[in-house]
């Protein structure tokens, strides 16, 4: 049977590192053969397009570039590991997937679902993840929480109302697949959060 | 008005380099503002694109992520230089365009049309090339005039049968657009091949 393939999605300042190393750490605990991974990225060559999307430098890249970056690095990434892992029954844990680029490219810089939909049939219409842990809170905190962490790359340099939209299309992506996806109150202490997602990790993994 | 789109596109070994030169040269003789440049490319970013699809050493590199970055190299490649150029009046003289994506992406590496024709409505369906010169020759002839050139790129390192593959897919390309594509044989020598694509430019250029 496949592994479990399990995403974590968010806004910035949810805490959504904190969060991946404890998903990581329980998931082990737990016994599985534990694959943690990122987006963009997670291969040689899907780095080195990651590099090209996250670049500050890079002020001209336009918005369908972007998302065709992103979904070049995603191909290649289930391609190379995520597809492999799954295979051989190893539960992937993957920081990011294609609800982001709903979120980030759809909702943050408007482009038209119609291409977001043909590029997700195209590249993984047949697997989907099978537990999306959504870290949601008010953009005002998250901005609040990143201010202090100094250097951001070019897509967190973004104003608010960009993160708004990020926001409602994160939470529109959850209601069209409100079994795949928990919706976690990243708002509360970092306790509290986790005991969040721990439910959905039991609820989900033990069926 | 905007200015002209002109594509050069064909299999390895027509003469492309030579044939882009002289079109070039023939251009401005006639006193067109031209812009020459190639896909995918002609932008930084493109170009570090470029250098990630043809880097012989990518070896792992899946054909989809292959069409995405190309498609991603395009946009960025219209956004920042050939739409402005258009609309300033230059002529555009580009070496491969969309063509090419049909015929190496879709019929050389076998990549769904539906997946390419989405990505051809979303980059730029609005925008085609108002000439596409497409020079044609035998697969063997071709491979024997590159052989002697030494060092190839990782596309260019491909069997016979996928370049037979890419043939077959340019002419099913210009048989569907017959208006925009000027077959161009060239199998002959050099100053035959020229006068094909002169008469192309003079019919395409005077109306």
């Amino acid at each position: 049977m496949r592994g479990w393939f399990i995403t974590l999605e968010g806004g910035e300042g949810a805490g959504k590192s904190t969060m991946l190393e404890r998903t990581h750490r329980w998931l082990l605990q737990q016994g599985h053969t534990v694959i943690k991974t990122r987006e963009p990225g997670g291969t040689e060559t899907a780095e080195r397009i990651r590099a090209i999307v996250l670049d500050r430098d890079n002020t001209n890249l336009c918005p369908m570039t972007e998302l065709l970056l992103v979904f070049a690095a995603r191909a290649q990434h289930l391609d190379e590991l995520i597809r492999p892992a799954l295979r051989r029954g190893a539960t992937v844990l993957c920081d990011r997937f294609t609800d982001a680029s709903w979120a980030y490219q759809g909702g943050g810089r408007g482009l038209p679902a119609e291409i977001i939909a043909a590029l997700e049939k195209a590249v993984h219409g047949d697997l989907q993840p099978d537990l999306t842990l959504l870290l949601d809170l008010p953009v005002s905190l998250g901005m609040e929480r990143i201010a202090s962490r100094g250097m951001s790359d070019r897509i967190e340099s973004e104003a608010v109302e960009f993160f708004e939209r990020v926001r409602k299309s994160y939470l529109a992506r959850a209601a069209g697949s409100p079994k795949r996806f928990a919706i976690v109150d990243a708002s509360v202490d970092e306790e509290a959060v986790w005991r969040q997602i721990e439910r959905a990790l039991r609820e989900k993994l033990t069926r």
